[in-house]
C-alpha cells in the first residue's frame, strides 16, 4: 500500500517530510571500478574498448566494426514495421518543431558610453548520446537527446549503445537515423563514456556527452565532467498529479502507473481535495496492477514510494507540488493554467485531463529529459541550451573608455591588481596626449 | 621565460599540444575533510558553524553574530572612499543594464493539431554567493554574481564571506549593499557551502550556490552539487591576445600581465603574425615584471605557463584560438569583427586596442565569471539563466490527442511500457465513444 496522508492530520508535516526525504536511490559504490576503466581506454584507446566489449557484452570487435556500417543500419530499420516508423517520424517532427522555438537570438547594441556589447550563441563541436542496451533501450530517448543537437546546429552527433551478445535495437537505429546521428558504435558502459571524452583512434573525442545510463555510465559522466560538458545525472522518474474529483479514476490511476512502471525506485503521487476520488484512484491502481505486464515493478514503485494526499483546496495543493518540485506534474483540475501560475518548480507540467503524461514522453514536443529529485527547483530540463554556449562580446571606442576607464582603474587599485589598472591608465594616457 | 613557438617550426604541433595539455593545477585532495565538515555542519548546524569559524577564521561568533547587522554593514560601508562607492556603482549599473537584456522570455502557442505548447522561466527561491575572503576577496566578483541573480528576480540573496581574525572587506560590504544583497554571514570555507546547502536554524538552505573559493569550498561545491544548484568550478584565469604589429607592445604586455597577477597557474598567450612584434611584447613584459607590485606571482605565471606564438597569418591564429578556447580573448586587429567571426570557442571576446579585458573584469557589462581550462568548447560564463530554470508546459485538445495520441501509444508498446499506452488509449477510447 502506498502512504496516505491528510493535511488535515497532525502528523501530516513529519509524514510529508519523510515522503520527500525518502531516499530511493542506493548509489552504488563504482567509483574505483570507473575510474580504472576510464584511464585504461585513455591509455590504451581501441584495443581497451575492444577488450572491454568482450568482456561485458560477449562481442567480439576489431577497429573496423566498433562503428555500425550504412549497411548495418540499413538491415536494422529495414526491421522496423512501417507504423513504428511513422510513430517515430511524427515524434520527430513535433520534438524538432518545439526545440527550434528555443533557439536563443545573438545580440549587439552601441550604449551611451559607446561600448559596442552583445553576445554570440555558438554550437559545440561534437556531441555524444549515450542509449543504454537491453530493456531501457528506448529510441524515444534517443531522439530527445539527439533532435536538440541537431537544432543547435552540432556539426558533429555520435551515438555509443551497447549491443550485448551483439543484439542491436532497430527501433534505436530508425530513431538514429530519424535523427540525422553521424556515427553509431557498439560500445556501452564507462568505456563508451570513455571514449567520448578522451577519443581513440577509432573515436573522436566529443565536447558534450548527454544520455542516461546505469550506475557505472553515470559515476562516468561524473569523473569526465569538467574534461567535457555533460547533461544532469538523472535519478529515477516521479510524477505528481493534482486532480480534483471530476476525473476518471482510472485514467488518474494509469497516469500514476506509467511512471511507477519505469523503475521500483520511481515516484508516483497523487494530491486531491476529494478524500472519496483518493480511494476510488488507489482502487483503480489496484485494479491495474492485477494485469499489467510490468506489474512487479510497479506495484514496489506504488508500494514503497507512492503516496496519496487528501488536501483542504488546490491552494494546498500548490503549495505541497513546490516543495515537491516534481520532474512530471499533471493538472487535472477545472481550470490547470490558474492552478500552474500558482507553483513555481516543476520540470514539466501536463496541463488538463486531455494531456497525460505519457503524451509529453513520446510526442508532445517538449523533452522529456527532465530534472528528478526536487533538482527542478533549480534546473531544466534538456533544451537546446545544452549544445550551445554563449560567447560574450565587448568593443570599447575611446569615447567609452573615456567614460568607464576611470572606474576601472580605480576597482583595480581598490582589490591590489595593478597591471589590471595599469592596462587601462596606458590607454587613457594616450587619449589624453 | 615564456614558451616561444612558432607555427613555421617542424617542431610546432609538439610543442602546441605540450601548452594545451600543461597540468596548471594540482588539485589538493581534500575530499575527506570536506566530507566531514559537511557532515558536521548538516548534523549540528550553527553549533558546528561557530566552532568551525573559530577554528579556522579564529573568531568567536554565537547564532546572533553569525550574520552582520545592519549598523555593522552602515559602520563598514562608511569607511568607504567617495570614489570607490562611485566606481562600484557605476560598475553595477553597467552589469545590470547587461543582464537585463539577458532576460529570456516565455513563450506559448498552439499548434495546427491543437496542442498548446510552451515553457516558462522561474527563477530560483534563494541563492547563496560565497565571497572569498583575504587577498581575493573582490567586490567586483560580488557584483557579478549578485546582479544576475537580481536581475533574474530571486526572492533572497544571501552572501557567506569568511572574516578571519574579524577582519571584513568594506568595499565587499558596499558591493552588497549596492547589489542589494538580503544577508551577509560571516562564515567562509566548506562549513558556509554546508550552511546554504542543508540550511542551519540561522541560515536557512538555498537552492543555488554560486561564488570562487579555495579548493576547500570548490570541493565542498562539487559534494553539495545535486542537493542544490552550483555554478561552474573556476579553474585559474586564463588570456589569450591575437594582437598584429599595429599595436604598442606595452599595452599588450600589461592585458597579458592582467592575468598573470591573479595567481601562479594563471595562463596568459599572444599570438601574433609578426615575428619583430612578439619580441618588443616579451621585452615589455620583462620591463614591467621589475617594478609591478605583484611581479613575483606574475613572473611565476608568465615563466611557467606563458607563452609567445608567431603564426603565418591571423587565420591559423583563429584555428589555434579555437584548440585553446580561451576564458579570455583579445583581438588586437585591424578588423577584430571579422577575426572574431572565424572563432567559436571563447568565454568572452575584447575587440580591438581599446577593450583591454580588465575593463571587463569591472565595467564593460558581460559577466566576469568566465569558463576556463577549455571549457568554453562547451560551457558559458555567468549570466541570468544561472538564476532561472524553464518549466516546459504542454496542453492537448481532445482534438489534439486524437491526432497524436496514437503514435504515442504506438512508441509506448515498442518500448514495452505498457500503462504509458493505456493512460492514451483509455482517453482515445473515451473520445471515440
Amino acid at each position: 500500500m502506498p502512504q496516505f496522508l491528510d493535511t488535515k492530520d497532525p502528523e501530516f508535516d513529519a509524514g510529508f517530510a519523510a515522503l520527500l526525504g525518502a531516499k530511493r536511490e542506493e548509489s552504488a559504490d563504482v567509483d574505483a571500478a570507473v575510474a580504472a576503466i576510464l584511464a585504461d581506454v585513455r591509455a590504451r584507446g581501441d584495443a581497451a574498448l575492444i577488450e572491454l566489449t568482450a568482456r561485458f557484452d560477449r562481442l567480439e570487435l576489431a577497429p573496423d566494426t566498433l562503428a555500425f556500417s550504412e549497411a548495418e543500419v540499413d538491415a536494422l530499420c529495414a526491421q522496423v514495421a512501417e507504423a513504428d516508423r511513422d510513430a517515430l517520424e511524427q515524434a520527430a517532427e513535433r520534438i524538432r518543431a518545439y526545440h527550434t522555438r528555443q533557439m536563443p537570438e545573438d545580440a549587439e547594441w552601441t550604449d551611451p558610453e559607446g561600448a559596442t556589447l552583445g553576445w554570440r550563441w555558438r554550437p559545440v563541436s561534437a556531441a555524444g548520446l549515450y542509449v543504454p542496451g537491453g530493456l531501457a533501450s528506448y529510441p524515444s530517448s534517443l531522439l530527445m537527446n539527439a533532435i536538440p543537437a541537431r537544432v543547435a546546429g552540432v556539426p558533429r552527433l555520435a551515438v555509443a549503445v551497447p549491443t550485448p551478445d551483439g543484439q542491436a535495437n532497430p527501433l534505436v537505429m530508425m530513431a538514429a537515423r530519424i535523427a540525422g546521428v553521424d556515427e553509431i558504435y557498439r560500445v556501452g558502459g564507462a568505456q563508451a563514456i570513455a571514449a567520448f571524452a578522451y577519443g581513440t583512434a577509432t573515436i573522436p573525442a566529443v565536447d558534450k556527452i548527454t544520455g542516461p545510463g546505469n550506475a557505472y555510465v553515470a559515476a562516468a559522466k561524473r569523473q569526465v565532467f569538467g574534461r567535457v560538458g555533460i547533461d544532469m545525472i538523472a535519478g529515477p522518474s516521479e510524477i505528481l498529479v493534482i486532480a480534483d474529483g471530476d476525473n476518471d479514476p482510472d485514467w488518474i490511476a494509469l497516469d500514476l502507473l506509467s511512471q511507477a512502471e519505469h523503475d521500483e525506485s520511481a515516484q508516483a503521487i497523487l494530491i486531491t481535495p476529494d478524500a472519496g476520488f483518493a480511494r476510488a484512484v488507489s482502487q483503480a491502481v489496484e485494479a491495474r496492477l492485477e494485469t499489467l505486464e510490468r506489474r512487479a515493478i510497479a506495484a514496489a514503485s506504488w508500494r514503497d514510494f507512492g503516496a496519496v494526499i487528501t488536501v483542504r483546496d488546490l491552494g494546498e495543493a500548490a503549495a505541497l507540488a513546490d516543495r515537491i518540485a516534481p520532474e512530471h506534474l499533471e493538472l487535472c483540475v477545472a481550470d490547470p493554467e490558474a492552478l500552474a501560475d500558482r507553483i513555481t518548480h516543476a520540470g514539466a507540467i501536463f496541463l488538463g485531463q486531455w494531456t497525460p503524461e505519457a503524451i509529453g514522453d513520446y510526442v508532445g514536443g517538449p523533452n522529456h529529459v527532465l530534472p528528478t529529485a526536487r533538482s527542478a527547483r533549480f534546473s531544466s530540463g534538456l533544451s537546446v541550451l545544452d549544445f550551445l554556449k554563449r560567447t560574450t562580446t565587448a568593443r570599447m571606442s575611446p569615447q567609452a573608455l573615456r567614460a568607464i576607464g576611470p572606474a576601472a582603474e580605480r576597482l583595480a587599485r581598490a582589490e591590489s591588481l595593478e597591471a589590471h589598472g595599469l592596462s587601462v591608465a596606458a590607454r587613457l594616457a594616450k587619449l589624453n596626449d
